[in-house]
């Protein structure tokens, strides 16, 4: 038997929303600490790893660890139609194992039971080297996400330097380029607003902007997001949910012609 | 001689909105007492029955009986422009019997003057039988319009149980399924949200989704829905009109194969 | 070298809305009093006329006249990205002939650096006669918006007439026509919502909507219209820019079948 309840159903669309253009099945492992998913894109550029721990759902049981393969594309076709604010018990029984059950309870004297066929999806233990980042920088998830757009205007690659001072990132193309720069700053009102920059190397280091641009999705599973960056290895961008999980997304950096980005 | 004012344009648009899609052009009749509508879809699979009030207008004349054949296509493209608070006059005259006159008052010494070409369109009189329902539901029609949105994803065909307890909805399909269940409730804060359920035998019916998606377009006429329904016989979805009139909506069940929706 | 700030670049945004898709590519010809643009649309029927004060800005510096090419399509794409309330530098060094640089400064510690090509683009002086009209009306520019969108669907040619009493705008097509009237009016409460009407001789004249519908893209930048007509001379429709500047579309008036619109 597992059951997990989540406050609201909202919750649960941003997340499936986040994920579903880079991992379309996904099978979820579920523990009696945590539900968490680890996918390769189908392109197998990027890797998407969430952790959602049993802390975060408003209950949570989970008598045996179990694997549920679920269609990412059909949830979240389904979650359009539901309402933000509906509570969400996630249910699945071992004597209906081919389906997991979706409980909806809104206002109005009303319930929505909602299932859905399981998928047979092969889940692989991936082994995240447990590597020292050069860089970590902790900003406003919005500002990131303004940040790649306005490189996409000129480019499709995306470089990123952090220096101790400053992180720029910038976009080159035939018809202009963009350089937006971020200076670190800890004293603003909201805390929400701080950028926070650790650097033990500088880095200079090259990505595509399409998978950033896909990454900010999760803009809006959180106030914050935070960037691993190391030279010639793959970069981090990670957000925190609520304090009890995150969605991080594993990218390979992309080998350029430096000229083309000095 | 046929004026009609109506004290804002918003309503005629609604009105149009909820229709345009099943009934390209319409055969309008306006009496002495009331303006109303009979059509088939052109599929002819639902039946449109519109009917308002004199007193739904802020003047009403109707001089003798006319039917005005009008392009519910045209009127929508034009209404689309139109502010929802200007006043609109309808007004027919007998000379030039060819066209009809929409007069549109706003604010800004504004006056805008809309003619538009009459079709001739045969108008029948539909003889609905006056048949004696199993059951008669009145709920939130946002709700209603939900069910049938979350229903979508998964079917083409939903399925209305009701019994004195409960109405429940439900749509099944390969993937998955979804069961939307209501209990009556009359002790709500806000009389609009209240579910009422009136049920001499329990039913069981199923409906094109498809029509009903068609329908809910309706729900921005008013707060509430009222469902009629009997075995085997068409159902009903009926807007109530500002307490001066009403938009109902004919169907005629599907026949399903029964091992698939019980 | 050139260097110009505006406090927000909204602004710019908006300016380059207006006109993009009638000029493509632009010549900019800066001055030490104004920064301004003369082109006719791609296909040689409207002429457009941008003038911004140094006033306008919050900063001017034009130390000789210079023309700067720009590409109005690549600068919408990369505006979509900016924060209106970002104050923008626009900032030309000879130094770097071939590109101008935009600075965003916004919240955050942040600084944007645009920098886009700079294009070779003929710039022709056009000699506009100073003709006197027969009529001037001022009227709020969300009016004429709506008058000209109302007029579309009937019709692909907007009759104005004005008079000393009224100016009257209509559309006439085989399925319907609409006829919009203003009487002009001085004693409305918002000085904004005041229609003004000098007429020296009455007007009748036929206008293309498509182009009127370009024109008012500008409605963005105020709240005031004002047009400038005469029979069988172009007419001007005047956008006034913060009291700083101005954006002047030119039109020729097309030739109509009197049977046809009277």
């Amino acid at each position: 038997m597992f059951e997990a309840k989540l406050a609201n159903a909202g919750l649960l669309k941003k997340i499936v929303e986040s994920i579903k253009d880079l991992v379309t099945d996904a099978p979820f492992d579920c523990s009696e600490t945590s539900m968490s998913l680890q996918a390769m894109d189908s392109s197998h550029v990027a890797f998407v790893c969430l952790k959602l721990n049993a802390r975060f759902f408003d209950t949570y049981r989970c008598d045996r660890p179990i694997n549920l393969g679920l269609s990412l594309a059909n949830m979240s076709k389904y979650l359009k139609q539901v309402s933000n604010d509906d509570t969400c018990m996630l249910k699945y029984d071992e004597k209906k194992s081919e389906q997991i059950g979706f409980i909806f309870d809104g206002r109005n004297s009303k319930e929505t039971e909602w299932t859905l066929k399981l998928m047979n999806i092969d889940s692989v233990a991936w082994q995240i080297p447990n590597e020292e980042y050069s860089v970590v920088c902790e900003m406003p998830a919005a500002e990131f996400q303004k940040a790649c757009k306005e490189l996409t205007t000129f480019s499709d690659t995306m470089n990123i330097k952090a220096t101790r001072t400053a992180i720029t990132f910038t976009g080159k193309g035939d018809i202009g380029s963009s350089v937006v720069t971020y200076s670190p700053s800890s004293s603003t009102d909201d805390e929400n607003d701080a950028i926070s920059l650790e650097v033990k190397h500088p880095v200079n280091v090259n990505f595509s902007i399409k998978y950033m641009n896909q990454f900010t999705k999760a803009t809006t599973l959180g106030d914050r997001v935070r960037l691993w960056l190391s030279n010639d290895a793959p970069g981090i961008v990670e957000y925190p949910i609520e304090n009890n999980g995150f969605l991080k997304f594993h990218l390979a950096p992309q080998i350029c012609d430096d000229d083309n980005l000095d």
